[in-house]
Formats: C-alpha cells, sequence, structure tokens
C-alpha cells in the first residue's frame, strides 16, 4: 500500500489496527522547531475514542511517542522524524467472522480480491480509522509550525444527517467577515467543545447520532475547513497546485467521498458576474472583494481563507443485520457488526482535515513558495 | 510548474496558449499499441474550440503530432510518447491589457504574485484551458488502451444553471441497470452529440448558455463520469487509491471546484443502512448490490462502475464589465474581457474529465493491480 | 533528510543514533511472504557490530521488531511494513565535544552549514552507519523474497589496504565459470565467515585492519556484490536503469564514494572489440558469451550476474590526534576521536551492500518487468 | 522508459534517433531568467557529431527550438520549458539487419527482451546518444542558471586508451591551486577546442582514437568534472544527497559504467589520516585544508570544489566483424556494423556530464539549500 504523500514534508503512514504498533515517518520538516509536546496530546484526544456518547467505546491512551527527529533539545533536527502508537486494547476475536463475511461499506472484501486473503482483516487492517492516529501526529506538528509561520487552520461539522452548523464566514473579506471568522475558529478552539460553532446545532447532531445508535444504525456528515494567513502565491499548476494537494490528501481519509472548495458545487449553477471575485485596491494592497474561490485560484493561494468542504459517509459497521456473502460457503449470508464503533465518524475526522490540511500547507509553504 | 503526475504511465505537459507550441509527453505506456489516429482525431475535436454557438470563436485546428514514441509500423514502443501541437491562430494584443489588469476569477493576479511579472500573461500562460488539447491527446491514447482492457469511459454533461440532465444509471447493479448504463454511454459516443443523455436537456443547456453570452455573462456546470469494466482490487490506498488518483488529477482540469464519487455529498445525509451496499453472491461471483459507493471502497476498485461528478465554475472571463485593479497604477479599475471565451467551458470539459479518467485508470491498473 | 527511495517497493529510513529508536518503513512489498526471522537475525548480525577485533566495541542487541505489515499468520499483508530496533546503549556524553569540533572527514561540519545547529551531533545522528541497521532489516525481506523468485546475492571485499581477494567469476559466462560463481557464493554464505572467498586474503585484510587499530588510524576497502538469476528486460532507462538505481541507493551508504558496473573503470582503456559481450545461441536460448557488462546494457539486465564494485573510504572517525577548528571559539584546534569506533567499516558494509542490492532489484523486478 | 528525473527542476526526454523530433520538457526552473540562446547553441555544438576526426560523420544542425516557457520578453516564465529537436537526417536503411542481429555491447537485445520486438531499432531509439542533444539543451540552460549564481561547471577528458590528461588541480583548497584550477577551467573554455588541458595529451588521445578508427575498433575514456561555487550545506541524504542525485543521473549516459567523488577508488587503500580533511579557520571561515571529498561529506556539499570522475566504455557500434546471433533464423551469426559511429564517444560526452551536473546541481540548491 502506499502511504506515502508529499514533497518537501513527506508523510509515511504504517501499522493495522490491530499490528503492535501503528505510527508515521515524516521526512523534510523544517529544523529548530521545539514540538509543543502537551499541545500535540490536546490535538489527538480530540480524534481520540471513548469521549463521549458519540464516540466508540474502544479507550485507548493513544500514547504517541517521538522515536527520532528531535535533538538532545527536543527540536527538529532535520532528520527524518518518527511516531510511534502501541496498540494496547486489541480485541482481534471480534473479527473473525469477518474474514468470511465482508462487511458492506467496508474494504474487506476489496481487500480480499487484490490480497486474496493476505490482508490483515482484524479491525480493518490498515484501512482501519485508528490509522489516522499517526495522521494526527504529524498533522498537530504540521499545524503548529504553521501557526509558526502565521497560518491558522480550523475546521467543525457543518451537517449531520440534516442538522446544520453556521457556516464560517469565510466567502467575504471585509474586516466584519474577517473578525468574525477569527471568533468562529476561536470558539471552536475551545478545550472539550463538540467540533460546531453553534451549540443549538451541536446538541441536535449528537442527538441525530444517538438516535442512529438506538437504531443501530449509523450517520455521516460533512466537514468544513479553513486555513488562515496562507501568504498569495503558493502552489504549482497544473497538478500539484492547492486543490490538488489537498484533494489528493483528503481522500486518504477513510469515507471521505466528496470534497469542494469555496462556493464549490454551488458554483455550477452560478453565472461569471456573480462567482469571480473582483479586486480592490484596500491599504495600498489588492484584495479580492470575496472569497468564492475558497482562496484558491488556479492551484494558487490568493492570500485569503483556504476553505473547503468534505464529505463523510455514515459509519460502514453498523449493529443492524445486513446482507452480504460467505467468501468460504460462497452463498448469502446474513451479518451483524459486533465490536465497538462509532454511529458518527464525522466528529473525529474534524481534527483529522486539519491534520491533512496542515501536512499539506506546510509542504506546498516549503516546496512551492512565490517566487523570491 | 508542476505539470507531470502518474506512477508508471507518468504524463507531462508543456506550453502556454501563445507560446509556439504545446504538447506533452507520457512515459511508461505499454508497447505494441496501434494508436487508432482517427478516433484519436474524433476524440480531440470534441474538445476543439469552435463547434457551435456555446464554444469560442478561435478556431484552431489542434492539429496533435506524435513526434516520437511509435516505432515504424506505428506501435507504441515502449520510449516516451511525445504530441506536439502547434500554436498557429494566436492574437496576443488582446491581452495586452491584462497584464496591469488583473482578469476576475482567472489565474493572472495570483501569477503575478507567484512571478512577479515573469508569468506569461498572454492567454492565461500555462493556465489556459488550451492546455486541456494535450490532455485530451494524452487521454485518447490511454483510453483506447483501456478499451484493449475492457474499460470504457463516458462522460456527460449533468447541469447547466439548473437545466438537468438524466444521470447515469450507475448507482443500481442489476442486469436492467447495466443494459441502460450500455445505452447511454452508446447514445453519448454519437458523433457530434452536444454531451448529454437526454436531447431535451441539452437544448436547455444550449438555451442557457446562449442567454448567458447575450449578457456578456458565463454559467458553470455539471459533469458526470462512469467508467465500466475495471475489475476488482486496483488502487493503493491511503494515497494512491483511486479517488486520491483520480481528485489530484481532475483539479487540474481548470475551473474544477469539486468532485464527488458515488453518492457523493449526499451520503452525509444518509444512514449506513442504506448507504451501504450488501453483497451478494450471482453467478457464483459476488456482487455488490448496489453502487453507492462508486465503485470504489478504500480507494480500491470493487469491479462496478467507478461513479464520480465534478464541479465547473462559470467561465471568468466576461464581457461585461467587472471591477479589478491596475496594477501598473494601483488604484481600482474596470475591466472588460474582450476576446474569444466560451459562456460556458463545461461541454468543452467533458472529454478532458474523460482523457484524465482515461488516464488515471491506466495507470492505476499498470501500476496498482491487484496481487498475483 | 529525504531518506526514502524506491517506486513501488519504498525504502523510508528514520532514526539517530542515539535517537530512542531507529527503523524504517517498507511499502509496496508483495502479500502472502513468510520472512523468515531467524535468517533475518542471521543476516542483520553480518552487520551488527562488537562481533571482531575489526569492529566497533558498541555492542548491541540490534534486536529488529516487525510492528506492521504482517497479518495474524506472520505473512506480509500488503500493508506498510515497519521495523523498530530500540537503541539501547547509547553513550553520549563521548560525543559533547564534536559540538564544537568537526570530526574531519564525517558530516558534522556540514551539517553544521545546513542546520546551524539544530542536528543531532550525538553519533552521528542520522548520518550514523548505525542507521544501516534498519537498511538491513529491510534488505534482509527484499533478498529473501528475491530468493523466492530465483534471484541470488552475494558480496565480499575485494580489498582492504592493498589486501586482495580473489573476485568473482562473473565476466565469463560458459558452464565452468557459472559453477565456480556458484561455489563462491556458496563460500561466502558460511555463517560467520569474514566476508572474503580466500581464506588467505580474510587474515591478511584482518591483519591491515589490526594494524591501523594499534595505531589509532582507519583504512578503507572494496567491496564486489553480485546478483544471480536475474531475468533479461527488466529496469527502465534513460533514469530508473539498473544502473541509476543501484548507483542512487548504494550513494546512500555512510563512506561509498565510487561505484562501478561489470569491467566498470577498466573499460576505459579498452577497446570496444574486446569489450564488447559477442552473442552465441546456447540450448536455443541467446547469450552473451562474456559479461563485461556486468549484466546491464542500456540500463536493462540482460540476464547475466549483475557485477558491481563499490569503494568504500577508511572509517573517519580515528584515534589519532588530527587538526579541526573550535567552531565556538572560532580558531584551529586538535582534536582525538574517542568512542568505539571501526577502524574499517567496510567488513561491516558488505552485508549492508547486499541489501541495498536486494532492496532495488526487487523494486525493479516488480515496477519494471519485462513487457507482457 | 523512465526519462525523467529531478525534484523541483524536473527534466523529461523524449525522441529516438529516427523520430520525427526528439527534445526535452524541464519544469520548475526559476521563472525571470533570460536564457542566452548563442551560448546554448555553442554549448550543444561541442556535443553535435561531425566536429572532427574523432566524431561520427552524421551531421545535423542540432537546430534547438524552445517552444515553451519564456515569455514574450525571452525570460523564463515559470512554466514547464520544452525543447524540440527535429531529426532531419536519419538513413534507416542502415539498420534494418540489425533488428535480426543484436549488436554487441548495444541494447539492441535486452530491448528485444523487454519488448519483443515493439522497441524502435532504429538508431538505436530512445537508447541512442543523440538523445544526449536535448539533455545539453537542459543543461545549457541550467548551467547558465548556476553561474548568475556563482557555479562554475568544467570536464575533460583524463584518459583515452592510456593516454592521460592533467587532472583538475581540485584535492587542494589553497590559494594556489585555486587559482589553478581557475585557469585549467578557463582553458577548457576556449571554442573549439578538444576538451582536454594539456594539448599534448590531446594529440595523443586524437591520434588514440585515430588508429582505433582504422582498425575498425574503437576505445574509451574518463571524463573528470568539477563544479565550483556551490555553497556548503547543500544536498539531502540519506538518498537525495548530492552523491546519490549525480550518480543516479549520470548514469542515463550512454556508455557510462562507472563513477567515483574526490579521491574515489583510491580512498580503498588509504588511511584515514590521510583520506580526512582537516577544517582550518582561514579569515575567519573554516575550510578543509585538502578536498579528498570531493566536495561532498555525507551527501551534502562542503562549499569546495564537486569533483568526479565517469568511465565511458569504449563504443560499442565497431566496424570489423563481431560475433553475434540472427534472432530470426535462431543461428549463430556475424557482424559488421556499418552506418556512422564515433570510434570513441567520450570527447562528445564531455559536455554532456556538464550538463547532467548542471542540471542535477541546480536541482539540488532549489531542493534542498541550506535551512534559513
Amino acid at each position: 500500500m502506499s502511504s506515502s504523500m508529499g514533497n518537501t514534508v513527506r508523510l509515511t503512514v504504517f501499522g493495522q489496527s490491530h499490528s503492535p504498533s501503528i505510527g508515521c515517518v515524516v521526512e523534510g520538516l523544517p529544523s529548530g522547531f521545539e514540538v509543543d509536546l502537551d499541545r500535540m496530546r490536546d490535538f489527538m484526544a480530540r480524534r481520540a475514542p471513548g469521549r463521549g456518547p458519540w464516540a466508540t467505546q474502544r479507550k485507548e491512551a493513544d500514547d504517541v511517542r517521538i522515536v527520532s527527529g528531535l535533538n538532545p533539545g527536543g527540536r527538529t533536527c532535520g532528520a527524518p522524524l518518527a511516531c510511534i502508537i502501541e496498540n494496547t486494547n486489541t480485541r482481534s476475536q471480534d473479527y473473525d467472522e469477518l474474514a468470511r463475511k465482508p462487511r458492506p461499506g467496508h474494504a474487506d472484501w476489496v481487500a480480499q480480491e487484490k490480497w486474496h486473503g493476505e490482508q490483515d482483516v482484524a479491525g480493518g487492517g490498515h484501512f482501519s480509522g485508528r490509522l489516522t492516529a499517526p495522521v494526527c501526529a504529524a498533522g498537530a506538528i504540521c499545524l503548529q509550525m504553521l501557526e509558526e509561520r502565521g497560518v491558522f487552520v480550523s475546521a467543525h461539522l457543518t451537517s449531520v444527517e440534516g442538522v446544520v452548523d453556521e457556516r464560517f464566514d469565510a466567502l467575504a473579506t471585509d474586516e466584519a467577515a474577517r473578525r468574525h471568522l477569527a471568533e468562529q475558529m476561536r470558539t471552536l478552539s475551545e478545550k472539550g467543545r463538540f467540533p460546531v460553532i453553534d451549540e443549538g446545532a451541536g446538541k441536535g447532531m449528537r442527538a441525530a447520532i444517538e438516535s442512529a445508535r438506538k437504531d443501530a444504525d449509523s450517520v455521516g456528515g460533512m466537514i468544513e475547513c479553513v486555513a488562515c494567513g496562507m501568504p498569495a502565491g503558493v502552489g504549482d499548476p497544473m497538478f500539484d497546485g492547492i486543490e490538488n494537494l489537498l484533494a489528493r490528501a483528503a481522500f486518504g481519509i477513510p469515507a471521505v467521498k466528496g470534497m469542494e472548495f469555496g462556493r464549490g458545487f454551488d458554483c455550477a449553477a452560478m453565472r461569471g458576474s456573480k462567482h469571480n471575485d473582483p479586486y480592490r485596491m484596500r491599504d495600498g494592497r489588492v484584495v479580492p472583494e470575496s472569497n468564492n474561490a475558497g482562496g484558491i485560484l488556479g492551484g494558487i493561494t490568493t492570500g485569503q481563507p483556504i476553505l473547503f468542504q468534505v464529505a463523510v459517509k455514515p459509519t460502514s459497521s453498523i449493529g443492524s443485520e445486513q446482507e452480504t456473502v460467505d467468501l468460504t460457503k460462497g452463498t448469502d449470508a446474513k451479518l451483524i457488526v459486533h465490536g465497538r464503533h462509532d454511529p458518527c465518524i464525522a466528529p473525529r475526522a474534524v481534527p483529522v482535515v486539519e491534520a491533512i490540511c496542515g501536512i499539506v500547507l506546510l509542504d506546498a509553504l516549503i516546496t512551492y513558495p512565490p517566487m523570491p
């Protein structure tokens, strides 16, 4: 499996749900940066299981150890940085039936078609959502490095089964919108917060998730992400533009099935006179008067907030009976997926989207800056 | 600019709107394949300008020459295949004003921020939609090679300013759906056809486009693409899965701002019990009973039709007056974009989407096949 | 640092001499292969320190754990395979002086120029020869996989300070040479053997090394490597030919300063009529009658033994007084390198050369096979 | 065939000896650089055939056109730069016999094993030395860009069949050596000069070449290359160090079979106390007192001249009768290679080595500079 991406800042992810360890290697990080390990842990905790009624009950410390890449002073030293998380709480007995009966919506069966039985079925193997933990570890570091460069990333749920959150105020570029967006991001940064701006929406989403759980079912959701502070002129079209890079990376998050930038799909029904962002001089600088482009034109940053949304499908593993096949017997079969599963993966995917965004933007900033 | 992509089958695109030539190099093509040059020209003609009321009036032969990569028998020989198209009909005088006044919605200004005046402004330079011509040349060859392997690709407009075409019958997997989809694809393959299944919808779309033209404005559109015949087990997650590769490539098409697979964004509002595709035994083979996954689970093909949709924004270049800035004077300014521009780029983008799909799938089939 | 290489089979190395762990990730390994862990350990033991008078006295178990990439049955499962070696016996106090006084011949000073003090000085950091341990772990697995495919790799010392070993009988291709080569390879595979064919030469080499040790000095050496059984038609020129790939990889081994294939440098003084390998029909197959090409023509395998030689410079760390500078004071200074260092690194580099050869050839065989 | 290399500055080469055109694409060149086309032509003329008694009589203008990548002012514009050379003087009738009878020492037979007859046999196809013309075109531009950055590259023949030229004075680092080296490089830059420092040696080499020609035979040679002015701290070990990158690229030059850096193979017989380059403070800067390392330690530049040597095998195509096989009949056969061939390719390979060096170093300087 090709679990690496990036040009200068290059991420490689390893591990399976139930292998001894999971982890990642990040090459090309700028040297001399002191990783704030507490903030890294806080960031990873947002993804960790077992935090609320919407999350799986598998409790793991997700204790991440940085085993290389730092100098004795604790700063990045130029060498590849490796993170390791031990897998301590594995219950592979849950998964024996699944080797025979592929779970609908999961990668079990395609893995069988690809590896003919050699794939690691337990817990979904390398396909497991658990593999987003090392992605978050790498992301946490990249996001900290971006902050030092004045780039701030934030994501939240925009909808779960019809319940919608307030959107980021990132399509307008005036001072009021800017302040409002900053406030929204501040709100989302509150520790322990369910990842929505509007608490009422959060309540509704949790209710929808809880209702799905009671029905032994699951629901999907939408996640919106914004990155403020990227300078203009970053990215390298035709195929290493910011959209190309973000999209390639984001579709690496399990369950993501759609992605849009700025106005996104709505653009298809708009006229150019409305969609084009007019330029204005403001305090001697050129500024697009709106941000329908989502901060990216021709693959290159405009200096406005980078804005995108991803669609997350409902969790494939559900407790109600499903139709599948028995690969051993070659017959149709019924399946009830036991074990610990989130009825909605989207809340825990929010920091993963931030992580992916952070890794890609740091790489782009270093690899494809404006010409000097 | 990073205008190359691919692993084994590797595409590199070169040229600017008004440079002497444009073209591409394709490394890693299987040897021994006889390119059908007539079909290649037909394919490229679908993208070529000047064909109807919805297209720009810039008429160019788009005569493509294959200058390397074939043996004396006209078959691919293993060496990199290069295609060249001469730029004969350039009118760069149209573009003088644009060096000072960036066109809203276009890459003019970000290019200025990146290259500080050294970028080739004429005709949009390397950002020009004209660069999709060599992409189509490469795509035409890859699509022919895919057909030899039993893989068929087809795309069409699904909407233009609210006028919608019939969708591909690719979310169901029964025999009736399969036959219906084949019929839809056959319909779309008719030479000279406006790229819709339902001719009524086509009429409506052309009317919408014509209306935008009269308003000196433009409209966007949606394009749906399907690929039938891909075997199960192709693709290499986490970051070289089929969705990752298609997304990275598709966002290289100018004006694409969104992308979704299978049920796409709708999945966010669905429950798992509805979104999961149940498996059934059919004639001794495992078949997903529906195709909400769009032919891809965990980044790997399921053997069902690969289905995706992209959103194309309205053409940035419009004839009505827009607000911009004068970079030389440092003042706000007005701009009317003269020259030849499509009021809707989506119809001509349809074969480009097919081309990108063909290049990516051929590469994936060769680079990441099922384990032997 | 860019510590990854490979196309399908992709190696990423991490760790510093004194970081908590070192290790590697290998993506793209064929699935279903049962790694023989005992043979892997035996292979790694050949590189491990502390084995004889010619090796450093730092004794570490080099216990390698495979923490991902295997299924419960212990076979490769398609997911990235990760190996971890804990660093247990670190004595960083040895290295305090070196932060100020760069060791001649070592990377200390260039690292300072590159990272301005942030590099990990202890034990040479990521530059340490210790990082060849994870390379050997990856190599051991690839070599086993190659054997299953009929490809066998062997290396030995060809010279140390003027003492020369018998060369591989790989420039002739007749039956006698073939048998002789097989015998040479068998001899070298004896467990615990000093890596030479001719034991007398080994004795002389060890004496030269011991003499250098007594002088608080060091010596270099030459290593020859052969790979038998590679089919003809593998490799992808112009820049992914076998020579390109092997050379890029081999110069990643610390201390390697030269490389030659087949007749190598001698070819420069030969005439074409002598250097060209004539073809003959043997039992209905085309066979080159000699192997001056070293098994590679135009970057592609000929089916004959792949033969190359690398030059290893004398260990940079020596116990006698050397002239250097004091970076803190900005003055000339004297330096005596204390700590544990091999007076000749070449014997321990022999399995590393085999490992690199194995990783590259397995990757080439999978990525660039003959066209079907 | 994989005919691309590089990270930021990425070269892709296309064409066959007798295809309509040959050429290259260079992505990632810095923008705003005015290519000196006259100097580019002069550079390419050094490689061009037909210049003297030592060169093939195939006379082609090698007229290179830059068809993209420049702005209207003639400066690089950020878009991929493409060069095209038309093939005008092809005589494919010379090559008919060769499809059946592979030339010893050439890639004919391995190409047959790889592509089973689909390869382009005429003139060696993509393996032809003619493909070094576009490499030189790309190199000429990169070398000019390097000069602007204070980096100067020069190469010469160090030996042909036992006749040796004076070596570059690049192993010492004192002022006298520095001046002497500059003078040697100046001498070599004289237009029309046979590429040696010592004219007497040049006479001897030409005599050796002429003698080989009379014998319908060929000879090999050694080429030494130096690059002065590279700052310290460039390169990215473990696998993108300067040696790794230069070696991967240099083995892409047809006929190169060996490569060494600095003292090279001699290091194997040296002691560390002699091979290590001691550091001294000179005018407040750290300077290695000698340059046995060839300007590279641990894959990173030391700021001293980068020095390497490559071995070029004798031209495979010779006029005297050779033993080969007839692939059609499956019998042994005799072959006399007709057509136009250099009895020694090394003189014309000298600028190719400079070109490769220039492309790699420019890429390294941009991709892997010292940390800021």
